[in-house]
């Protein structure tokens, strides 16, 4: 339960990078001062009143939004689970490249905005377009690159244009604030976080694929048997953890329910299974929050221990489409997508 | 957009009575600082570390759960909305008795607790039970009746067995606040707000129908033509309002995107229709949210208006039970239940 609902375990404070407490949640929306925040660059505080969404590029109308044009405009509210590509990036051996996020890079929250696809429509897209990139007004240095970039990354057509892509200006019923990308950020449900581009500056259809900085160098899963082989990320894979117990605590003899969140970017969770015996024998948890399309489910599990003695709990999920999370963490050298089945390991006494 | 999240419109200040500014709340989720609250008494500031929750009566085994007995419980998180019975009660004609609600004594939130089902279930239920009888820490005067009263409400048996009836802790993700019920209150998802007690003290199982003051002398529709029929409140009706544009309201001749929300306690709503012309003609609105069991849902209206002048707009919102709005309102003298068709007057410049 949230004592204090804006603890954040605080990874590095310039860029802010910040996981949220995921224990001290009960509910499905995360507080937004508890959300997650992932940051490459300082925070911009932008003006609303005198900020301005360009789109150009392959266009027949290049558009400036002004904020009010967009508030006006068709809306859409969802609930929607952003994970950081690199969560759970501590957990792979040999360690990774990046920020050491541990669980807690994940969060969910409703969203309300205007769908992406209305606006490219009035911009008027030409023939050829393959790809929109989004640029925000956050910038700095990066490794192997001259000079401050800007934060930018793009989307494929058919993604752009899907309905649930929002322009989004609310987060949990209120205004989005500058922390979380105000006052428009992108938010495209079910994909990792980095699609999701705060503080949106600038909209380009473009005819070519995107190479930029974030695009190309980051946010990629590199093979490690072939360098070459190249995949950039885009829907957040099927995991579970556990929020309680935490790992190494010890229980008492009697009933307790394991707790903890399920979610898969593709598709909504299906089932969670629960190991107590290090992976032997697999049981299903049951939901306790509802199935939505982009967000996570709480699962519980009653557990009895027979005996007193070290338990070794895992837990593992898997979504409508069949897929489930693999034993192994599928390793790369800059530590995304670590969707491994995770122990967590208690004595009972 | 919420400038200021927390403005509520407010009615009374003892006891504290103020209604949400829905306009300002563009999600699903009604920011905590921004719900409504509706109070008979002052506020209990109850200490969750020495609270307990008294279960008696028709049981076999009378039980005194403390806090943290209670959130180790199976959990179960919903969002639910809650309305005043009075909401509205000011556009009855003549005037109704009691606080002079507007529209705005509703909200919606995300709820979490323990099914009072397993509550019930630990302590028993004896033969003959009929209802659950749910006493709060608030007191205070009433009419009619001798010395201070606490609020207290009862439910009939198959309504507190049902899952969804909760015992809740937590609101919007955070731990619940005094000022909606801390540490434990009841939720009784889609019946009107006076059923969901608040600051729960004492659960009783009673194999008689329960008469105190808040059942049997208020939160009842009486008939105007016989006043001995009389029929406690329970489900929330059907109703739908507009957000945008406010009454009085001139707007400029081109596109405009009308909006409200539309709910109902007994089942989801299918379809809102919109008139432009004061009734003559309906027109269906599409939804910009999600349907939920127990949730409101925000719809909106492309509207382009062929001449200036004034104009009468209207919503009425119809679920799938196939339950709409009247066109006139149902009087009672307690001024409960008033769903009837609301209409804006703007004109068009």
């Amino acid at each position: 339960m949230a004592q204090t609902p804006s603890r954040l375990d605080i990874l590095s404070q310039e860029p802010y990078n910040a996981e949220t407490v995921l224990a001290e949640h009960t509910g499905v929306i995360t507080p937004t001062s508890a959300f997650y925040k992932r940051n490459h660059f300082p925070i911009p505080h932008l003006d609303p009143s005198t900020w301005m969404l360009t789109v150009d590029g392959e266009v027949e109308h290049s558009l400036a939004l002004s904020y009010d044009e967009i508030l006006s405009l068709p809306r859409r509210t969802l609930s929607a689970t952003l994970e950081c590509a690199g969560n759970a990036r501590v957990s792979f051996d040999p360690p990774a490249q990046g920020e050491p996020w541990k669980y807690g890079a994940v969060s969910t929250a409703e969203w309300t905005g205007t769908p992406l696809a209305g606006v490219l429509s009035a911009a008027g897209l030409r023939d050829g377009v393959w790809e929109i990139i989004f640029e925000g007004a956050d910038r700095g240095a990066v490794a192997d690159r001259d000079g401050p970039i800007a934060f930018e990354r793009s989307l494929p057509l058919e993604r752009a244009l899907h309905p649930d892509t929002l322009l989004v200006y609310a987060m949990n019923g209120e205004r989005l604030s500058p922390e979380h990308g105000a006052p428009i950020r992108l938010i495209v449900p079910g994909w990792y976080g980095m699609a999701s581009v705060k503080w949106l500056a600038h909209i380009r259809a473009s005819s070519e694929a995107f190479r930029g900085f974030f695009q190309w160098d980051r946010y990629m899963m590199v093979d490690p048997a072939d360098e070459s082989r190249r995949e950039p990320l885009a829907m957040i894979r099927v995991r579970s953890i556990f929020t309680e117990p935490v790992d190494g605590s010890s229980l008492s003899r009697g009933r307790h329910h394991l707790r903890g969140l399920a979610w898969s970017g593709s598709a909504p969770v299906e089932r969670v299974d629960i190991s107590t015996d290090a992976g032997e024998s697999w049981l299903p948890a049951y939901f306790t929050s509802r199935a939505q399309p982009y967000a996570w489910r709480h699962w519980e599990y009653s557990w009895e221990p027979d005996t007193t003695g070290p338990y070794t709990l895992q837990s593992r999920a898997t979504d409508v489409h069949g897929d489930t999370q693999p034993v192994q963490a599928n390793w790369n050298r800059l530590g995304y997508a670590n969707n491994a089945i995770v122990a967590v390991d208690v004595t009972v006494v």
